[in-house]
């Protein structure tokens, strides 16, 4: 079975008008894609911010909860949180990558948006199922990762469809979704 | 196909000391637990408490999103939260939805904790494929709906199991799983 890595990416996404910006990490999404990390046996999870402060604030809700009072109240947190690693920049994410397993991962992007080059949820889960090189799949924030992001991985993931039009899931709840798809029991 | 309902319930759940308390309702629940619901074409979401200044506050927060500013910002989160209903308790949720359909719901327990009586993802999907009453879904805050609430449901969920023993995912993640267990393409 492949390695699953994720990497919660704060720059270079979009917001709303399409203008490529910095967004700030908020703490409901370093925790709940943790534990969904947890549960999914992903190997590690990046938070990806160039932002000094933004990046002490992450350092700040890891510290509480690895060694702070949060570590005493709440051990399945500690668990969870455990798996968080913050990072400058995707190369820095890879690069820890490849001194933790010897390997370059696979980059796999995820995009609410439709498009042209597109693998499947079962292509990929194929793929994590097969012995084979980590997978690092790249989560967007604000409006999503930009299409230049896009063009430098190896496979953008189709979007996840319900049962209509609708298509702004949070990115706490599509990566549950994803990793559920994924390495869930079928 | 069969109609769709979600409950979160504030009251009456248990907290880590298997105490059962009223927990507090956060903004992030109502958004993400929405967008879900939006996504696979739940029919209501309904945020249950008996708390009125709880209720206060998300009447406060739907208001600002639904004809507030926010309603001219994120036309997306608009219709994401017009799902939602704020409710003093569930038998509350359940005279709207037979108001609104004309049949008594069927109420399915969701749960982390494995026992007895569990109804699996497999059978629920396959009811929900059918004609046949709404279904009601109650999710759990805090550590999770009491013994007492199960006891009068119709169906226990089995737990999302991911690839360990580990089973902390979040409501709004656990929720997002289950509705595109239930609902998603195959």
């Amino acid at each position: 079975m492949a390695d699953i890595y994720l990497a919660l990416i704060h720059y270079p996404v979009y917001d709303k008008d399409r203008k490529i910006v910095t967004t700030s990490i908020t703490n409901m999404d370093i925790h709940d894609i943790a534990r969904s990390a947890r549960t999914y046996g992903v190997r590690r999870y990046f938070v990806v911010t160039p932002v000094r402060t933004l990046q002490a604030l992450a350092d700040k809700i890891l510290d509480h909860w690895q060694s702070g009072y949060g570590s005493v109240y709440n051990k399945t947190r500690k668990d969870a949180l455990a798996l968080v690693s913050v990072t400058d920049d995707l190369d820095s994410a890879i690069r820890m990558i490849q001194q933790e397993t010897g390997e370059r991962p696979r980059l796999v992007a995820t995009s609410a948006r439709a498009g042209s080059r597109r693998t499947t949820f079962t292509q990929i889960r194929h793929r994590v199922e097969q012995a084979g090189p980590p997978l690092l799949f790249l989560l967007g924030t604000g409006w999503g990762l930009t299409e230049e992001m896009l063009e430098q991985t190896d496979d953008i993931l189709e979007p996840i469809h319900g049962v209509g039009a609708y298509n702004h899931l949070s990115v706490r709840s599509a990566t549950a979704i994803l990793l559920d798809r994924l390495r869930g029991a079928r």
